[in-house]
């Protein structure tokens, strides 16, 4: 039986992290999808849940843990077993100052519900998100550039790219283009090969729409 | 002499959030003032420290550490005295649900350089961050109202008051009423009748400009 439930939106970039953090620490779960495209974040069931009506949110025995870096610093702490966090504390810091850019910086402003209030004209929001992805991942790339080994710091996954390959997976469907980013394009890559990564990504989910 | 130099504007609610906490923490430190208005984030001097071109940004011996949460971590961590968070893990991932609300899902819509980018007209840019600041404050109280005590979560400080109190004080230059809030009014009124949250606070700062 799993342990976890995470409710979950298959394109939902805060989503995957919880997943993909979800299959490297090997914790049991299952996903209840939402789905955000018929408006199931506003319905009665999931409010009761999370009145912030945003994804995800992590159900377990009577608790609900909602927001993707409030659920993964939970698991973290209860789970310290494959750390998603270097031991010493300024690298750890390094790892938050790129997991903020991405979680603070850029993903908020390009989020669903932002875009809608920005506009109607579908052309002007794709400019609008390609315009903010394109200026977080640049202020990413100078952070990383500086401290990168394999990973975006240093030679172990971390919550930081955790954070930053589900933003690349937006920003190439925005059209941004990766190789004005050297050390994103890399780990990108790199990222990409990983079961775990591959298994929580959008097109593997239970509730992916076939192209 | 200070151990740590934040560098800071007047007004930035993150800075805020740093200074309170550091304030809290009853450590060491200097301001050094960044000012927004004058686009000194972008200047050389400003970039070298944090390609990312916001505030704040702590600096101590040779490191650099940038983005309120990112800082705030790293000082819980290495001064664990005076803690910002319970103990307990549950509880502890409902103070993070929180400032997750206020540090991703709305300071940074109502960012400075979003707003310019949203709009020219004065006017739309305030109905704008009226709109999203009161979206935030309502998922706030929602969450808060269940487990509030005499702040946010409990009847000790967290790190939630300190997201919440800066996104209040914006709340209030941005018309919204917060009588609709009456767990977040009431939280208020108790912080700002806090000393380390009054010399925090932007009017007590040397580089505020006065009305």
């Amino acid at each position: 039986m799993a342990d976890y439930t995470l409710h979950s939106y298959w394109r939902s970039s805060c989503s995957w992290r919880v997943r993909w953090a979800l299959e490297l620490k090997g914790l049991s779960h299952s996903i209840s999808p939402v789905n955000l495209l018929k408006s199931e974040q506003f319905g009665d069931t999931y409010v009761a849940l999370n009145p912030n009506s945003r994804l995800p949110t992590l159900t377990f025995d009577d608790n609900v843990v909602s927001g993707s870096l409030a659920i993964i610093e939970y698991l973290e702490e209860r789970h310290p077993e494959k750390p998603l966090y270097p031991n010493d504390l300024i690298t750890k810091a390094k790892v938050r100052e790129l997991v903020n850019i991405i979680a603070c910086d850029t993903q908020p402003v390009q989020n669903l519900a932002v875009m809608k209030y920005y506009s109607d004209d579908q052309e002007k929001r794709k400019a609008y998100a390609k315009h903010w992805i394109t200026r977080g991942l640049a202020a990413y790339e100078a952070v990383a550039s500086r401290v990168a080994g394999t990973y975006s710091v240093g030679g172990t996954l971390t919550l930081a790219d955790i954070c930053l390959i589900p933003q690349v997976y937006n920003a190439n469907r925005f059209g941004v283009d990766l190789d004005q980013f050297p050390t994103i394009k890399r780990v990108w890559n790199t990222c990409m090969a990983l079961e775990s990564c591959l298994k929580a990504s959008p097109e593997m989910q239970i509730d992916a729409v076939k192209a």
